[in-house]
């Protein structure tokens, strides 16, 4: 713990010498956004926002990516701040919850025999090497209260109110090794508003999962973020991929607007 | 007919002008992949070759992908030729032929009443406007031979050899919903060499697929390419992809080497 | 083809000399499933028509188990008669088709790498060993018309309407290798009527994974039929499982009366 | 809880007078069994168990069917006694752990969200009704121990030892929802050996499910039980699909001499 608070005062230093690039980093990222989505011809479906079918879906809202704390966060951290991801997320839950729009969480976690896999891709092993996501095992909570694998303090009200849907963890990047399909279908859902972490992994795998099986999809484009390395932009890919796969995307501002719209009618 | 052979020729000319900055890029291309090959501190965690259990993976070999003539070589032809992918994938053919590597084909075709879909991602929608990967009933083959949905001509030898295992269509762009993951497994396999058209579509939802269904997967970065628009690279996206979530991405020449070396053991 | 011919004309012998039996039998089933269909204290859920979300899907109305020629018709042609399968399938077909109720056919082919496969269950070999359901190659129609792969010849009109969606093949029992989900969910349908072949195999899968996937299904009881061999009665156990599983389990008259009803609300 | 000791002591009652009823059904069963596995002619294609790539898989091995004390007892309670499931379970647990066979379990927990699904097949309302494998939520274990929904007790030291792979809980019937497929593969695992509860539900739709994925299983006819209502014996229908579907169908007794005799070679 005493390790993990000096780490996290280090990165606030660091973070706090790179704030003037961040800035810069997000006016040139709103020209980005902005030119992907009037992306040369590319059709853009839209997607109709319908009460009675409609959910939001969060992927990861977990500490290891949102939290400065977090295991992930010097990877993820700089495009967290820069796209304004942790309030964005917050605005749409907040948003969901307020005029009663249904909302799913599909958590990730590791438990000690997934760290006994035979074989693992890149980040998968990345994760595991850093412990990402680790909890003790599926039937206790010894040490899971704010540990990387627990969801953002702030976003606790919004996801144990006894509403929301909490799916079993996904175990790779995607939903088919947990149950978020079928609580979306048993709930009558099938357009689904998307948002968390991060933005080419889990969100990307979630919204490619979600278009196999039929549903239509919005991903809201500045309430994710992705790691950033040097030759490696994640939110940069996820960027097209959201922009050529799905069936709209939005900012959180376009989108809160659209829901309310909706649901005012 | 006539309409297609006249924009080809169109196309012929444009490529002749473009000629030089295919060089260019191919260049600026080649000291990418090596960047993202060595991407700062990623685990790579290899994937061994076992002959008994490892199979070529090629999706959509298909003609409006791959040939001038077809209806997508417009936003991807420039990163086909720039990766010289249409020899690369015939490369990986060869060798897997020669050796007696199993090779599983996964295809992409629409039927009429594909068209009817009430709801469609983007480029599902620009898919079915194009009129791309169209056949006219599953049960039929009329006006099939040589259409945007057949074959290349010069992969037909390795596909209609009696031994290839083409499997049912995909139809949006993972194996989701067609039966490659069985015919894998039917045939003992587990480690994957994947390689085809396009690289941030069905290649990429392939991969992701595979990873989910615990398949090891090798991807191949240069027998592989995609639609590249204005601020919208999809090569560039797939990339980044593979290299966070695949076990190896590999260049189809280091590629050949490792299976020759491995069939040699 | 003479050979065929051969063991149809005896079996026909064989029908006649049994014909007794099988009245008897019907009177026992239509008991049996009467006694079903009160099962004690079984909670029946039901499923509503809505005609804008249901539609009938069909599992393998294919002549192999349908026709007094099909290869399978020695184990399943007794409870095929029986339950006048045939005929309440095609008035399932024709109540969909009158009223405009979307149809979608479920079909089961084997192509020759099928029978290359290292591992097959039980009826997974039988079937292989009998050729039930073999075609040339995926690309090929040599040989299909009046083959045993092909639809029961009274239903093509039905099938062949340019509106019935015919699924790629499923290649196990059940639709988790072909594209029946996505096509059911992109036509905006997540209730579906039941029918088809066999009843504990195919049929049976087919309800256990569209159940698994969050539609509502109503199995139809009698224009279904299985395998029955000495201590293994297909049917018997499909109907215990019909009634345990799914929504509701009707019998095809019933059935049609509801949808007559829910057309005309 | 003092409810749940008076429903117990009453069936407790019901169990003595019934005792000879159970031994009579015994042997009857004991016939049927021999009488499925010599089934009329259907091939038996058998399971090779190589300790490299087999393991012992158990569905829903809880209190609430393998207890006397558990909601499902009455219904099942009769064919648990019979069977000798519990005690047969528990010699596979023991063969497995001594051995070192790998062993995953798939259990069943119904959460409070799981109680608002808009459609539910008959069972499926069934167990939400008797509260069946309730827990508070997906992280609280409030009032989990002991509870139906817990592993019944002389399982859980091969349950809780640290080696066994406890899977996120299936939802419906299938391992669909769940990562059972994945854990399996992440260990390199292609042979099932299935046993658990309850026969023709959730070990009849994870038998069905592994095959589909291209695994072999061998299913232990003894080391489960099912519901056995008036009309509907679901053990009967289990016993009938397990022989047409699994590559082989086996008796504890037996599985337990091929595993010995496995790792021996």
């Amino acid at each position: 713990m005493a390790l993990r608070r000096e780490k996290m005062k280090n990165r606030n230093l660091h973070l706090g010498s790179q704030f003037l690039n961040i800035i810069m980093f997000g006016l040139f990222l709103a020209v980005m956004i902005t030119n992907v989505a009037q992306a040369a011809g590319l059709p853009d479906p839209g997607m109709k926002i319908d009460p009675a079918r409609t959910a939001l879906v969060v992927t990861d809202p977990q500490n290891d990516f949102l939290s400065p704390d977090g295991v992930a966060w010097g990877v993820v951290g700089k495009n967290v701040v820069a796209n304004n991801t942790v309030a964005n997320i917050e605005n749409l839950f907040k948003t969901a919850k307020n005029i009663g729009m249904p909302v799913f969480v599909s958590p990730h976690y590791y438990f000690p025999h997934d760290h006994r896999w035979q074989m693992e891709g890149s980040l998968e092993r990345l994760m595991h090497n850093i412990g990402m996501f680790d909890r003790k095992d599926a039937l206790s909570l010894d040490g899971f209260e704010g540990s990387g694998a627990d969801w953002l303090t702030q976003y606790k009200p919004y996801i144990a109110d006894g509403k929301t849907v909490v799916t079993s963890p996904h175990k790779v990047y995607g939903p088919e090794t947990n149950d978020l399909v079928l609580q979306l279908r048993k709930a009558g859902i099938d357009k689904i508003i998307l948002a968390g972490m991060s933005a080419n992994l889990c969100t990307e795998s979630h919204m490619r999962e979600l278009m196999e099986q039929g549903f239509e999809v919005l991903v809201v484009s500045d309430a994710t973020a992705a790691a950033q390395l040097p030759g490696l932009d994640g939110y940069a890919a996820a960027l097209t991929n959201f922009r050529m796969i799905a069936n709209h995307v939005g900012s959180t501002s376009e989108t809160i607007t659209a829901i309310n719209t909706a649901y005012q009618n």
